[in-house]
């Protein structure tokens, strides 16, 4: 039940890296939704490979068909299913590494956890590629929370050691459509320059580099969520794991509140244009697992890409030895430069699954 | 449903601070375990307030008492109520927040959510005394594990700036033993002088300190988890957001993951004494969601106890106009070091449940 | 998990026949439901062992004490747990039934599936007083409904081969109260007098009797429910089958319907007071899963009580030889008796989780 | 949420009558299960429209093409998604049924559940043809159960008034086969003369008929199943009740129970070449929601298709008038028929979910 996630607005994940189709199921959007297919065309477009001369080579047109849910562009309120045929494939690059497990890729516990069935090519179901229908879903989700006037928006905060500022207190709308409209998404350029020197310093080595993201949503209501093993930050962290390479995930302060006072952490409340507000965000917006009224804003942390040129050691399975090997094939030097709108796709899913819960999707 | 969480081990959660008693309901746990109540008391001892002259003043016996499930101290497969009756409770000192609400705390949010019915009597259903039911389920959990060579066990990784060292890669029952003995939970006694001198500065000042829990789970086998949204990251980060303060959770490198190079980050497999393993553990024993047989290890940093002497500013939400409040009553200056055993109780019930659920509990 | 039901609105009901006490945790409610005692306590007296001359001679008071959740009377958002306390247990009733198994109660098969380990005396967690904390819950359930304009009522329809006549197309509110109020809950005081005569006939021959129940639910809005395996039949039938000894459940003219002609089955739409209506309710209020605004109308059939002091055969598990047993103890010829307020409180909870899943919870 | 069920194995069904494609995602299923495409082309054949003489003339291939989770014939432990493209759709017959209801159909329940946006064109989502990709995954389901020795078949039980004989107490697997076989699905030959008869004369006079469905489960071992909410009856009766028509289900006695005596419905215990098993099978094999390895036996009742040609009073919703209507367009008279292998479909896939979760599918 692994690829699937939601209660009132359930995706479900299908599809193999080098299967006939990879695709997904949305169940929970009322019925009278508009969808704009050029908004989620454009939306998807953000991370595909290919679209991006510091990604990987393959080239996929991603372009979803609608085979259910959606009538003459509007949802019908019935499950919807979209694919995404697979074409550009190169299934010979990932032969034998069910015997010679490459290092931090899912390989060898696949197939402890599966057997010898597991389809691994291309990393089978664990490929970065199954995030496609993630962004089906979450790209849906986006333009929908749009429209009520909840804003989803990521950038890279960092790339190695270079690193973009955080987002402003009350990041808007158009500061997240400029940084989407960029090549690398960050807020400041003197960053970008400095993540690319990184990213390229890293593939000139034939080796990766890990990134770290910062995402905030803004327009939600406060009182949404719900204590103890319900609240925002367990529904967003349930589903911010599920993207592959993320290890870890941070609320506000996050980490950093560990080493605050309390009287420098607190968010005092203000009164703000006759309304009550915090008077700083380190809470991310959420308190006891509830909204309080201001953008909710979390970092994911992404590994460097496994799959690297330069030899690794590793173990054949068959004859119980030490082994080398080195992966070929078309690889990204940086995920987290294409996670963004995968970040961004499975905040806005998780947002609009408590909002639909709650009936608070108006 | 947000008290409660499990799969095919359902831990459900009930009580307010102040209310007549907490206490648990634990569905899942197989007829014919022997509980050792003395290990169990023993075990919540750990968090109890009073406990420790670093702590709060409220002293509870805690002592659950069990109403069904289990006859003469051992399972009979159904579910598990175990109650602590509240005694030394007062409520005086609580009155008013609905009011003036106290920053970061979530007075403010529970009356968006639940509206004025809402029992906020020492942070009612929020209180950090939920976690005394919480613990009664994990250290079952915990006493169960090991006697299928299953350890949980954490240390206090930082408060303030003070910080203990890590784990080691494969840490013993032994040092989980020796650790939890210890009045401060950690494994460098340096450390652990450094930690007081900030709890005890924090407490001088009115004040208090945010920290950081390292946890690792040794003795699991590979292949337990799923791939995407139901990996083991996944299930672990979905409860432990369920402690309160908890503000972030990162496996393996976590957000060092993101500064590092794929050659430095990859973990190369070996044979060691004839079996696969990790040569280091930046995975924290997850790959793809599944453990690869390496132990878990995690880390949640843990925000400053909210509750502070000094005055701090809100607003009155009756006048509506700015106010400042000063909030009474018996804190913790560092709730860090009372929730470690939580942050243990959380990590063994999630890891219950996967084996559960996985029939891998023998 | 099997002791759980329900989505917005969870139901967890702990506890064995013989042990310390039963009760349940009722999580979903909003804050601010106040609840009745009196009436509360009124309708567990319906169910009630000892209430009534043709039951079983146990008696408990059965009065719930609220540990949380309720404050004042007054629901305060998080879950309530409920308790009574077991007082008149005669554990000594029911030794040997692991070895002996009873035929057609529960002993043979939660041996098979739990071992034993499994706690038996008093039939355990499978006894028919585990109805009692599911009258707690249904019992608020159908007072907050009745607020609403929403009534829950059910009346013994048949006791062997005694019938009582069926509800009428629109069932008040005062019929529900007249028949509760009755010792035997019928409509036709004459289908009373057969109903007594085929109970008390059983009895004397030391025998038990089958029934049925017919349940209807008023004041319904059309439009409650989902196509598929989430429409209110699912619903209701899912928890129907929970009440121990129920083996059938129909909608409308059930397997009646069976044998109709589709125009005599199909139910016309007509404008009633200017609004739309069903002529007649062959469909008993549901249609693809949804309410169509008319009352729900359902049956259960209820087995004849399986302790019957007759001697019966059986199997001796150790000896594995035929073996013949003789039930002693105390227990009800006809078990549908007092099952017909247990059928009104499962159908209000379920009815009351759509409700508020739903957010039709006005 | 309603188009999906299932906890170890989860299948989620999509599409409209007359959309693109309509399917499922089936999830849980383990890697390296060979599936016969024959055997399930063969199974899903006995539901097909245009099958079979007596049923609507709409004609459809039916062949389900598989987009993922199977390589080469072989499950690959990841989700299964299979999609039927429909073809031969006339949509002009179903205009204006939003406006005029037809009595007994989904048309105005899904207009006040979903609003005007729903796509009723051959009644959407609510077809009995969605029914087909059910009978996918219930296919696949049959089959891998047979593998494990477990059989699961269903005859007509009656159509109107004619009636079939009953199983017999053990049924076999040659029994399931021939039944199957046949056009239509009856053990005795007599009897489906007398349901032929049934169906031509509805039919003649543009009306329709119901029917009942009688299922046997043969080859399940004992202790299969838990008390109360999560019992075999639940199960079952949650997913039955998800087949369009179907408003009732009953085990083994049924509603015959309610008319009998204790002595007489209870089921004793015997010897059986040196096993354990009941003597009659009143209980449908399940006893306080767990099997007691005895064959389960249950009847759902199908009501007649509520699709006549005969005129039908109704209201038009706009004018808000009473109104008449005739139903053009292609409609089985019996569709008892045809729902057959749907509820051996839909009986597999509980099993197997069941058997999954409990890891007793070896």
């Amino acid at each position: 039940m692994s690829s699937e996630f939601g209660k009132a607005l359930k995706v479900q994940i299908f599809g193999e890296s080098h299967g006939k189709a990879i695709g997904c199921v949305i169940d929970g959007f009322p019925a009278g939704e508009t969808i704009d297919s050029d908004a989620l065309y454009a939306f998807m477009a953000r991370r595909r490979p290919g679209g991006n001369s510091l990604g990987t080579a393959r080239n996929e047109a991603d372009r979803p068909v609608f085979l259910s849910g959606v009538r003459n562009g509007v949802t019908d309120g019935f499950p919807i299913c979209a694919i995404i045929e697979n074409s550009d494939t190169k299934s010979g690059d990932y032969t034998g590494f069910l015997r010679t497990p490459r290092p931090s890729h899912a390989d060898y516990t696949a197939l402890l956890r599966y057997g010898k069935s597991v389809d691994m090519r291309g990393s089978g179901h664990f490929s970065g590629r199954l995030t496609a229908p993630l962004c089906i879903a979450g790209g849906i989700a986006k333009e929908l929370l749009s429209r009520r006037g909840i804003y989803v928006g990521a950038h890279l905060k960092s790339v190695g050691c270079a690193e973009d500022v955080n987002f402003p207190l009350h990041p808007t709308k158009e500061l997240f459509e400029s940084v989407a409209a960029k090549p690398l998404a960050v807020i400041d350029e003197g960053a970008a320059d400095e993540m690319r020197a990184e990213i390229e310093s890293a593939r000139a080595e034939g080796d990766s580099v890990g990134g770290s993201i910062e995402c905030a949503i803004t327009g939600l209501p406060g009182g949404v969520g719900s204590p103890m093993f319900d609240g925002v930050e367990n529904r967003l962290a349930a589903v911010l794991f599920g993207v592959p390479a993320v290890k870890g995930v941070e609320f506000g302060a996050g980490f950093n509140a560990s080493r605050m006072r309390g009287s420098e952490h607190n968010d005092p409340y203000i009164l703000s244009c006759g309304r009550v507000a915090a008077e700083k965000n380190d809470a991310g917006g959420i308190v006891g697992g509830i909204t309080n009224g201001m953008p909710i804003v979390f970092r994911a942390a992404i590994k460097p890409t496994p799959s690297i040129a330069k030899a690794q050691r590793t173990v054949d399975l068959e004859a119980m030895t030490d082994a080398e090997i080195e992966i070929k094939g078309r690889h990204d030097p940086c995920i987290a430069v294409r996670a963004v709108p995968v970040i961004e796709a499975a905040a806005a899913i998780a947002i609009s699954d408590l909002l639909l819960e709650e009936k608070k999707w108006n």
